[in-house]
């Protein structure tokens, strides 16, 4: 399975437009965290069990964005997600959004993360979750 | 002191706006939240203390919102919040916010609140609270 | 057809919650305007398509809610709208949100709105959608 | 004057934070939007005038930003803006947020826009803009 990336369809409201009709630019970021939740989910990983069972969340450390065409009221998007790397208590995802039905892409971005403690501890990801992750690590992205 | 108010300034930003080109209805009740947490900070009350100090915070339990005018991009707002109930575990707001320079006003709202335990319960307000709060009740609004 | 009410699901992402550990109370605006533009889109009425072609929008006049019991990050809400009102320029909603699979309710509100010109100026529901709105009025809430 | 930066004063508020008790990763770059609209502003753009008068807006086109530490509820940060680069169509905002008083820094983030029409064709930056800007381009940072 070197290739899982995870699709989730997003509706475009009036909460992520601004006054210059198009989405938002800081919105993109808030689509890409939902994109993650459903790839974590879809891989088994349900975040909130996470946090209770281990005491532990996954923080963003660097997100770089690129923005290409703007997304508009009511447009469908389509938001891919992949897992790119994992390492120790990093994980970096590779995800881009896309309009649909014409799939142009929107925007694109990586977004890095630490797994840290509820203090706000760095702390290697827990032995159960690595091999999930690792599972659905998408090597061709690399 | 019984007409006490405390009035904060709040520019427009583009987060705030949305396609129709006005503040997106949902986000006046961001800067009326503001505008609570200014009042109680100049009564001497600070959020981030009390919930540590007593273990309590306040919770919306209803808000009612009036649209009259649409606020725009860039525009400089005055939101004016008077305390006009307090009752065991209750509080009431009325809240009004205005364009400036002009003061025509943009929306208002009345906004209940409890006094709640970080496990959700309801709880009398805090004694030492009480007297900060019942100086500053606006007598005029009631 | 007197009770249609359209269904939505929705799931409470990181962005929705706040530091109290629940959905902030604005947010909860947001998916009730996710619901009413699926109720809309339901009956054959896309908002993009109807801003275009009859040159209206409906802007909120007056929001009222009323919050029972917290939703917290990673639940899944299901949010109810029905229409209740339609004279005029005028459309009211009667919308709620359920936690989901316990259905226990979580906020109620009542959304008032205007039809209203690019301008701002209020205006009468174009006649074409009189209908589709009409057909789906809930009279059992009123 | 070639480090010219414009520092503004941002409170956190509720609508800012998350479940995580800490400022939404989306967040801080509506933070360090309204840094960009006060330097802007200081050097005497205001974006309103500027989108009336010469039919042009400032589109983000790329964002980058790392995460240090994190930022709580009640913090009062400080954005610190400059520009970077300039040229043609671009801009580019070397932007930092500290945390108050300790000045600890929260996150730095190097944002690049576009000059565009409201139909969203890319344009050069009006010549009456360009000398307000070239004075204030921090050649310190590039």
């Amino acid at each position: 399975m070197t290739s899982f990336s995870e699709s989730m369809a997003v509706r475009v409201y009036y909460e992520d437009t601004d006054h210059g009709g198009v989405v938002y630019y800081a919105n993109y970021l808030k689509f890409m965290e939902r994109g993650r939740s459903e790839f974590l989910r879809a891989i088994g990983m349900e975040l909130d069990a996470i946090e209770s069972e281990f005491g532990v969340l996954f923080a963003v450390t660097e997100a770089q964005i690129r923005y290409q065409k703007p997304a508009r009221f009511n447009d469908l998007l389509d938001v891919e997600s992949s897992l790119t790397e994992m390492r120790g208590a990093r994980l970096a995802f590779s995800q881009s959004i896309y309009r649909q039905p014409s799939h142009k892409q929107v925007c694109a971005a990586t977004i890095r993360l630490a797994c840290i403690k509820r203090d706000g501890g760095v702390c290697r990801i827990p032995a159960p979750l690595i091999g999930k992750l690792q599972n659905h690590l998408n090597k061709e992205h690399v």
